[in-house]
């Protein structure tokens, strides 16, 4: 058994899932850790400030989609879970799994170079420089706030969703001119809050793109347990049943005063909530279009229509953002990073990506699958395929995943989980182990098994 | 044309649609008013009192279906408008027919007697007492809060869903351990509004009967524009594709954790909410049975468990109460009054009740409804069928609304609107017009064309 020298970084859902599978597979690991805690996005209130939920979020996933598929979801959480819940899972994974022990909190990575010819120098936070044989980043793609540019000034107050808590948090958002820009579902839910005639609020809604909306329960169960995507029918007629029976379920985006999207169903990721469409419905909230620009306080919309806000609010979704990396060595231009099954650097083989996917239903059991393959690789159980090879792949992938959506940095990611996981535990993961057959482990995997426990010099 | 001296008791919307047809047939009235304003529950803050409104309310019923028939609701109201909307709409009523000229503000009836052979003494806050041939009822049945009676002390805050308005009044509902008891619809927009994780509170929802919860919009379209019953089809047969239906629409309310209800769907009124079951299944709100009994801060339900709360809101339903009559002249213990078309007692003949039902799908038309009948029996165009005939079509009547309906307080007045309407437009005012015919106007109505402003002695 091969045992490189591990480190990941971050421990959200990503970096936690990653270490189990390490553990699993008897591979020494080094987990760090810029928080105090584990969870990333799901630590409400992280003191590293890389969580982007509010004080009222419930997860848009059902219990049981989103479960681990080794470490399920209590029976007794309810249907849709609070983020505590969500958070208080996590540690009962990280706590059952023995992760805790790996990971070195407040140490966070602050440089990774790698070094020619393979391996990883890591500067952390606390602890100085250490060497590493593969490299495991898994820091997260929902922390960086991404802001639209608009034309002129807004003479009001500007803040991201990221930065949205409550009613009285990071401000007291009652009796004012709020703008909530954006469709997705921190839009929809934070408009949602914010609109209650209680509060004394006017909301208005910006949308560019429109979106379509879809309820989190139909005739009495979580809506995610009708939709299973087969990896047995072709994609595309997935997505015309799919189109067929929206209006049957949740009408069009039109009736609720919303712009026709410019996309049609399942062409882009849709937006859960079933109080949107009634708040706009309710006069609410008042749906505009894309901000044409800023004057002032005033809003000029791009259907010509003008209004005044104290508040915007920008619900515009995150940049992926690798702080650690030199700019030049790899970053995301656009959000846009082309990676082989969505982990793999084509030509850089002792890196691996984890949870950089914008997963349909859920992100849980896609990290879980990615960690299966990460863990298999650690030990040499995978080889990867060659790099022009991999890059052949990387345009098919795209082109079956994404090829019907929108063009926008929100859906550079979009991966169907049942498609993948089907495709990585009967493709993937038996051809990369046919290849480690074949041609033996990667370089970085051929390390004796020696001590691992010393931190040592480039090998 | 005959001309009454006729007096109507509040300008809600019985009050003023009863003006209005009044006016149409030329009957000279006077509306007696206890607040400054017309709208009645609809006024929000009303200063008499009279308002259940919440500061976040909107109507449960879709614009086009509330719409009185002969004053459309602007096109521009949304969907569900908010009360704020429909006090509106109520003013713009008001100013459009001259009804304002009519009510005397800030001058309610406190005592009405019905004197010796016909007739009515009316005493008022300001004006002292007055004479009228003819009398209309219209002060509402849903001012006065029910509380239900249960064993033991409550220690905590207790008030009734009347006297809530938002999150911060009367009190501040934060960080509090809330037990809201009802299923109707102002529990359900009241335990949604205070659930919000947002706030700190922890919210239980205690129903003794359940209810079946049917959402606002079906498929993009307000769900009401689905449901009309009709008068060409037998009622039980309607029910029964109602209940089929049902499931598929908004599944059984066990699945959000609430008790069966104890009676089929259609049999009582559904309550309208489509966030509450999203509440339920995120574990924001946790369904109870009924209350056992209190103890102190502790609240023991009638399954044996048992917790603690700090505050108490009875969302139970209101008594209909006639504060200005003699309890032992006419009252209606445990909301139950049989009216002959919910508007007469048989064998008194210059008293008409209006807006006293509960009519699905909503007051608004039906209120109208009846004002036809109001006017038209003011001028003499229709006649009552003798009184034991009445009480014969009372008993069957209330059998084909609510034979199949339990038996609660809140249920007595049970009306389908679309039923009523078609029944009184087809048959009963035909049919009290031929009699009017035959017998000629009943007596208070043979008052010569006099000089009506004289307020006279007793005639």
């Amino acid at each position: 058994m091969y045992q490189p020298r591990t480190a990941v970084i971050g421990a959200g859902i990503s970096g936690l899932t990653a270490g189990k599978m390490l553990n699993d597979y008897g591979v020494p690991y080094t987990c760090f850790e810029s928080s105090d805690r584990v969870g990333g996005n799901w630590a409400f209130g992280n003191p590293n400030g890389h969580s982007s939920a509010y004080r009222s979020l419930h997860i848009d996933t059902s219990k049981h989609q989103l479960s681990f598929r080794d470490f399920p979801v209590p029976e007794h959480y309810p249907d849709f879970p609070h983020h505590t819940q969500i958070k208080r899972y996590l540690d009962d994974y990280s706590a059952a799994f023995g992760l805790t022990e790996h990971i070195e909190f407040e140490n966070g990575i602050e440089h990774a170079r790698r070094l020619p010819g393979g391996g990883w120098e890591l500067t952390s936070q606390r602890t100085g420089t250490r060497y590493f044989d593969l490299l495991v980043v898994a820091n997260g793609h929902h922390w960086d706030p991404r802001y639209p540019d608009f034309p002129g000034e807004f003479a009001g107050t500007a803040l991201h969703a990221h930065d949205y808590i409550d009613l009285r948090t990071p401000m007291d958002f009652s009796n004012q001119r709020i703008l909530v820009v954006g469709l997705g579902n921190s839009a929809a839910d934070i408009a949602v809050e914010l609109s209650s005639k209680a509060l004394g609020n006017t909301l208005s809604l910006s949308t560019r793109s429109g979106a379509w909306i879809v309820p989190k329960y139909i005739a009495g169960r979580p809506a995610d347990k009708y939709f299973r995507t087969s990896p047995h029918i072709p994609y595309s007629w997935q997505r015309k049943i799919a189109q067929w029976g929206q209006p049957l379920i949740s009408g069009r985006p039109e009736s609720y005063g919303l712009p026709t999207p410019n996309h049609n169903f399942f062409e882009a990721h849709p937006t859960q909530s079933v109080e949107l469409p009634l708040r706009l419905g309710s006069g609410d909230v008042i749906p505009k279009p894309d901000i044409a620009r800023f004057d002032g306080h005033t809003v000029h919309f791009t259907d010509g229509t003008c209004d005044d806000f104290d508040t915007v609010i920008y619900a515009t979704g995150y940049n992926i953002t690798f702080p650690f990396f030199d700019p030049d060595f790899l970053s995301a231009p656009g959000n846009r990073i082309d990676l082989y099954k969505r982990m793999f650097v084509p030509g850089i083989d002792d890196l691996v990506f984890a949870g950089f996917a914008q997963s349909t239903p859920t992100l849980f059991p896609f990290v879980e699958s990615q960690a299966r393959l990460v863990g298999a690789y650690a030990v040499g159980r995978y080889r990867l395929p060659e790099p022009e090879r991999m890059r052949e792949v990387i345009v098919a992938d795209q082109q079956r995943y994404t090829g019907h959506m929108l063009d926008r940095p929100r859906h550079t990611q979009q991966v169907d989980y049942f498609l993948y996981e089907h495709d990585m535990r009967t493709r993937e993961l038996p051809a990369g182990a046919q290849r480690a057959r074949v041609l033996g482990p990667p370089p970085w995997a051929q390390v004796a098994d020696t001590d691992t426990t010393t931190v040592g010099a480039p090998r």
